[in-house]
């Protein structure tokens, strides 16, 4: 067991531990960092890429759990070196997610230190949960998007080369129209943080059930982490009005494996950064 | 301007922004940064007492603002270098001030880090709050216990000389059932983190009031952070209701001012280390 699980597991008599966020009443809590040289490197992203990021991967935390975000609360610890518009644009990058998603920044904490270490605290309203142990025997199992592309960015920057900006690494998008629309048809769901593989075994152990594959697929898709996008799971019935839905929305959707009698272990290491 | 305010100043457009915690109908949030080499050096505190001090100060919070904690998110970035016993220390201290003030910890992030950085949220129920800006014309101005021993203590560990357990730096003591009980006789509130000085020129920002004292604050007394005594305003009135609150817990009180006509502001620096 690494440390983070070990330290975790001190805690491991809460009923709220083990989802993307913690449901309380009709509301939803996430908290995430997105620390300097755990999380990124200074020279991967501009400031404003950074807070960006930094609110986008905890908002996709609250999506996961058909949650929808209204407040966020900033821990930012700041380099006493910064500039005056350095300041403004690492506020820039928080403040434009919170636009996109409709966020109000109400409060936390702003410190000065030797790197840019962010924590964030999002504030959901949730009406109906959508949990890692919801996954039915029979389930098909799906994740939105494409898989693989972050690994490559991250191997990329990790050589000292530069990536697109449009990378899904620098920037994640998630898709959270589509997400909240087919909703009620899907019993479980995560977002994918660190990597496929990862989750499933997450999915696995919350819902006691194992995977049966359609194919193989490759570690270049399977341990791409950080990639944001959305694994869940849904009853073959409903994968027609999912499918709709998804084209409405211009998501790709993978329908990958069934929900088996088992469990379903990795053998990979973490590739989150 | 210092870079903390710059930084807060890009979102001074929020009405949440400003007090000890920002109030979402009957909830209130607040987050607080607890980090190595800013809040605390490791040689000062076991990983218990850390862990303590940090839940302690953010409940200090919550308290100040009359409102009661009730759930905790923890970031918690923990060096490579821990022993498991480490980690089992650190989550004590964590655990009993949870338990102390009835408080569920409900989820957050850990990962690992170069040193030992805390940031915390803390949802707490709230009916009455008490503002900042709720100090009226000839309000009386009051804080708890003695000040200055957390300065003479930090200076002391700066030379590294020990301090006793049970030193306020080391362990702050809050008067959270006196503050409940007298609440409904207070009309503005925050709690001393910063010094007796600071916390006066920020309730005189937010309440557009000045302050008469008594007799003279020594600095020794007002420029003492880390405290965590409330400082509140009151009427004459109510005087003798709030006198007989604190008798009644035990809690000291040091009626020093009054709320007058103008502006208070401090000239000595931040004490908080």
């Amino acid at each position: 067991m690494n440390k983070e699980d070990y330290f975790i597991k001190q805690f491991s008599n809460s009923k709220f531990i083990g989802d993307d966020a913690a449901v309380v009443g009709k509301w939803s809590y996430s908290m995430d960092a997105f620390f300097e040289n755990v999380h990124f490197k200074k020279e991967w992203m501009s400031l404003r890429q950074i807070a960006y990021k930094s609110m986008i991967v905890n908002i996709s935390d609250a999506i996961a759990m058909n949650s929808y975000p209204k407040y966020a609360l900033l821990t930012v610890a700041i380099p006493k070196s910064y500039s005056n518009d350095e300041l403004k644009d690492l506020a820039k990058g928080f403040k434009k997610a919170a636009k996109e998603f409709d966020i109000e920044i109400i409060g936390g904490d702003t410190i000065a230190n030797e790197k840019l270490d962010i924590s964030i605290t999002i504030i959901s309203k949730i009406k109906n949960p959508i949990y890692r142990n919801g996954v039915k025997k029979d389930d098909l199992v799906c994740f939105t998007g494409d898989l693989g592309s972050c690994k490559k960015d991250l191997e990329k920057l990790f050589k000292n080369k530069k990536v697109s900006k449009n990378s899904k690494f620098i920037k994640p998008k998630l898709s959270a129209d589509f997400f909240y629309e087919a909703s009620k048809y899907i019993n479980a769901s995560l977002d994918i943080s660190d990597g496929l593989f990862f989750e499933l075994e997450r999915l696995s152990k919350q819902s006691k059930l194992g995977f049966e594959f359609f194919e193989k697929i490759s570690d270049e898709i399977g341990t791409s982490g950080e990639e944001y996008e959305i694994l869940f799971t849904f009853e073959e019935k409903n994968r027609k009005k999912i499918e709709k839905i998804a084209k409405k929305h211009g998501v790709k959707l993978n329908i990958f494996a069934k929900a088996i009698k088992g469990k379903y272990r990795t053998k990979v290491k973490n590739h989150h950064f």
